[in-house]
Order: C-alpha cells, then sequence, then structure tokens
C-alpha cells in the first residue's frame, strides 16, 4: 500500500535504483545523520558544509551545499514520512512546519528554480541493500531541467561516496 | 513533541479555535468521510459537490465546491499527518503522491492564488471537543489574502455546520 502511492511518470518523475553492498542500517544511518550526510551528499568537488536533520514529520532537512569556488547554495525542506530503514521521503516544496515556500527563495538554492519531492526506500537484498529514489517534480520542465544538471550521475556519485563513508564505519 | 513543530507566526498563520459540544471521534468522522464532509464543509449557500479522500500520507484530498451562481471550484491537495482523533494536516502545495502543486492550477481554484497547510487539532475537553485549525501561509500575502476573504467567518459557519451535522447521526 506505501509502495501503491509513487506511480512513477516517466515525463515528470526520475528514478535512480541500484544495489548496493552494504546494508540498510548504514544506508539509513548516513541520510539521517549530519555527521554522516556531510561526508557524501555532495559529489566532489563540491562540499556539504552544513546539515540539520530534524527527523520527523514535518521537521527541518536543511543543507548548505559550497560549490568548487566556495560559494554556498542553501536548501531547506521538510520530511514527510519516516520509516526507519525502509522509506524516507521529504520536499523542498514545503519548510519546517509544512510552511509552503517561496519559489523566490528556491530560485537562489544550488536545485535551481523548481520544487521536488524525494522519496528514498531502501529493501533488504541478498547482496546488501535495494536502494531506489523517486524524484518528483511538478512538471515537465522541472523534470526536464533537473535532468539536464546531471541528476543520474550526480545521484550515482553521491552513491558511491555514501557506500565508501559507511564502509569506513 | 508533536504540537511544539507548529508554532503558529501572526503574521503568516491564521488560527481558529472553539470548543464544540460533540465529541472527537465525530468531528474526525465529518473531516475523513466524504459523505459526511459534503454536508458541512462549504459555508452555505455554496456546496461541496464532490469529495475525495485517501487516508494516508500522500493521499489524495479533493473537493469540488460550487458557488451559489452553480460554479464549481475544484481543490486537490495531499494529506500528511493523520493521527485518529487527534490530528490531521494536509496541503494544497502538494497534490497525490506529494508531487509539487502547480501555481498556475491553484489559481483558478476558489482559495485563490496562494498555497497553505492546514492543520487540525482534536483535543479532549469537558464540554465535548477542543477544535484548532492552523492554517500555515507561505508569506503575509498568502495569510491576508484568506484573512479578507473571510477566514474566520468562513471556519466558524463551517463548523457550525459539521457539529449541526454530527448531532444528527
Amino acid at each position: 500500500m506505501t509502495r501503491l502511492i509513487h506511480q512513477p511518470d516517466p515525463l515528470l518523475d526520475l528514478v535512480f535504483e541500484r544495489i548496493v553492498d552494504v546494508p540498510q542500517e548504514l544506508v539509513w544511518a548516513a541520510w539521517t545523520t549530519p555527521e554522516h550526510l556531510k561526508h557524501w551528499f555532495t559529489p566532489v568537488p563540491w562540499n556539504t558544509v552544513d546539515c540539520e536533520i530534524d527527523l520527523r514529520p514535518g521537521g527541518i532537512f536543511r543543507t548548505v551545499m559550497r560549490s568548487p569556488e566556495g560559494k554556498d547554495f542553501p536548501n531547506v525542506g521538510c520530511y514527510l514520512e519516516i520509516i526507519k530503514n525502509e522509506k524516507l521521503a521529504w520536499t523542498n516544496a514545503l519548510g519546517p512546519g509544512y510552511r509552503p515556500s517561496n519559489p523566490s527563495t528556491a530560485e537562489e538554492t544550488a536545485c535551481g528554480s523548481f520544487f521536488f519531492t524525494a522519496v528514498i526506500l531502501l529493501e533488504r537484498h541478498q547482496k546488501g541493500t535495494k536502494y531506489t529514489a523517486l524524484v518528483i517534480h511538478k512538471d515537465e520542465a522541472g523534470r526536464k531541467q533537473h535532468e539536464e544538471m546531471g541528476f543520474h550521475e550526480g545521484w550515482g556519485k553521491a552513491l558511491d561516496q555514501l557506500v565508501a563513508h559507511v564502509k569506513t564505519l
């Protein structure tokens, strides 16, 4: 039932899927602990220099990404669903306490001038974890912009970094 | 903890609070069952002619309001939090499956060109139920527009209709 609510629409949504050889619990920790997240969230040479996580529905998810030139890009959103080790959903269309976001603010983030909801699904797999990221946009332009920014490469590199990081724990 | 996430901001938010002499369970039923909701949701002479409720996080909350002149105004949003008999949160900034809403669509709804999140809180009270509605806007203009549309009078009349309706059950 939980899964059926997300029916990816190829015109509007982006899906990233991969099997990783680390347990669900470590992937979950990497996504939900600021100290871990900063290690992997932005593909080098970008950096995540700050991260705030209030892990409850309506709680803040804030990151600050720093470009190789040293420019900071803050991103603020809120969590929507938290099922430990299984499902994490958040959006930048709402801020903390579910307050609708101001589009003009979003335009100044590294994510560009569009809103999205991200759903991370983790499932046990014989080789470790099946990792699925579903990114839901409001329109085709948002999906296209995100795709052209290098969605698949970016999420792939970040996941490589995540796996490498949790293996050091 | 659940309550602390909502700190009303008088510039951005509207709060409606009242004690009603009916039990929490009936107020909850009135908010979460299409057949009940149609009886009270829009102050007469407006009507709610259609209602769709998928009561789970990310599930659709859709209503169609009909003006006295017979014009229909559809509203689509999704549920964010559902704590039976206690808390119901939804927003029109996201559609079903948490897809960010398109502002151009919202402009054509009876709610005007703004997004909001509504949180209904029900608490047991010696006289029945303490009913609190918190409506969260993205900016001051949204709050002002909603207030000038007659927020307090409208929510008051609708609650009168809700109470009258559940007393017939």
